[in-house]
This record gives structure tokens, sequence and C-alpha cells, in this order.
């Protein structure tokens, strides 16, 4: 039988389990409702983290998912990525729900994080100032921490942040 | 400038590409809505290639988005995994929505699910039998292929079919 609870109490362990797989995500998976059905679908993205801990994108609006977080901005992201080898289901991986931000060109939050980026992902420079191109930012508000098989962790807001480096 | 419109027509060469993602995935991110608030959520899930071209899952009772998918079986799969090496961005991935089908314990479709997900994923014998695992099936509706930067083609279920693997 497996265990009827496998959540564990949160602790600092968890806290930074969960910040490295924000800090080491390149790209992740993006959950979103697809604006004309409502209905649930999932792509690909490009991450980085931002200063505040929390993840960030650079879309296309011409990608569906960027439609679909116009229309509905609460969405989900998957990080934590099992690599090539080994039972992809005993790696560490982090959903974090979250409601989506565009961040409006040409504000001192855009310059931010525009520089967060290209420190991160130097290649973006070829895409990050095309007319259709915007960051987006993501406000956790809880996250489910999945450590493999019997352990997993119920996060809030306030352990998914850029201080929990030092934990 | 990137292109405005970034789809290409289908031909054989995107569904077996559509073919060979599906049949190589060990897993991928299940998108779902959550059962109590209908936002969206996306976990990683074990994936195997049912006989019919579709993709089937083992899922435990216990998880969050096995509860999700009892409440809207409306969901969305990712697959496509990019490894560890080159521009994430650029590895081909199919978004594959889908309604989920769970599998009733003790009838001929569970006995042929079973044979074939334990033939494609031995150690799973582990816990195939646990009363709290189901197998799942997902019926697509409709797909999107991306293929890298610009190669695009949006899928009909006609498309993601196991006789595709000879075209």
């Amino acid at each position: 039988m497996t265990e009827t609870n496998p959540f564990r109490a949160v602790d600092d362990h968890a806290r930074k389990l969960a910040y490295d797989l924000i800090a080491s995500a390149t790209f992740g998976a993006l959950a979103v409702n697809r604006p004309d059905t409502g209905l649930p679908s999932v792509s690909r993205i490009a991450l980085a983290m931002a200063p505040d801990g929390l993840p960030m994108t650079l879309i296309s609006a011409l990608a569906d998912h960027t439609r679909a977080l116009t229309a509905y901005p609460n969405c989900a992201i998957l990080v934590g990525e099992p690599g090539d080898t080994g039972d992809p289901l005993t790696h560490p991986r982090l959903t974090l729900h979250a409601q989506a931000g565009f961040v409006v060109p040409g504000t001192p939050e855009h310059f931010d994080l525009r520089n967060s980026y290209l420190s991160q992902r130097p290649k973006a420079k070829l895409y990050v100032d095309f007319s259709d191109f915007r960051f987006v930012r993501f406000a956790v508000t809880d996250a489910l921490l999945n450590g493999g098989f019997g352990k997993a962790w119920r996060l809030a807001p306030e352990d998914i942040r850029a201080d929990q480096r030092t934990t």
C-alpha cells in the first residue's frame, strides 16, 4: 500500500529545494486555460528567475499561451526536469500555482527584468526587443513540491522567495 | 520581426513527428483544472503508448491530478523532453488536448492496457495492482505540434493514431 497522507511539514530543506528548482529552471511547462474554451492547455516556455526569486518568462504575442494568459491570468508552472537517466518520477519537481502579470515595456520594472533576464539568458538579446515580445512575471499563490515517491510538501507564497537561497 | 502565421499545412512528416514524440515519452506534463477552484494546475505523470497510438498513464487516487481528472476530464499533455543540451525551445514538443477516461479494473480493456503498460514500463509491476492505482487513457480532441522556432502545426485527432508510425 502507498501512504494515505504523503504531505510533510514544510521546513527549510523544502524551501531550499523549491528555490533551487526555480533558480535552475531554464524552461518549464506552463498550464493555462484556453482563451476560446476555457479548457486546459500546456506548453513549454523559457524561464529565468526574477530578482524576487519568482519565475519570469519572455513570450511572443503570437503564441497560444500568450493569448490564454491575456484572457485568464491564472496559470501553473512545472519546473524540475529529470534529465535523461533514472526514473523520471523520482526526480524532484515543483508545481507553482500563479497569476501571470504582463510587464509594460519602457517602465523601470521592464528595464530591471530585461537586465536580469539577459544576464541569465544572453541569447535572448536576439529577440528581447521585438515588438511582439513581453516579459511576464508569475505571482505564486501556492505550490506543490514533490521530492519523489512519498515526499511532498504544500508550500505557501512566503516559502517561495529570493531569501530562501540562504536558508 | 517574427512570422505572423507560424502554422504549416499538416503533412506526413508532422504526423510521424507527433507519433514519435508520443511513442518515446516515458513521462509528460499533465495540465488539469483544480477540483476545488477550477484554476489550472500541472504535474508530472508517467506515460506509455496505448495500442491505439494514444497516450495512457497509471496514477494514484491519492494524487491531486487524479482528483482533478475525476472532477474535470478535460486536460492537456505536453511531451517531447529537451534533454540536457541545446536550447530547450528548439526541441520538438507536442501539446495534446484531451479527455481523460478512467479504465475500470477487471475489464478486458484493463487487462490489455495492463499488459501493454508493463511491457513498456516493467518496473510498474511493483504498484500496478495497488488498489488506489488506475489506468487512464487520453482521447485527443486536437493538438499543437511545435518543431522549434517558426515550425508549428495544428493537428486533428486523425493525425494522432497508431498507423502514423508507418507513414
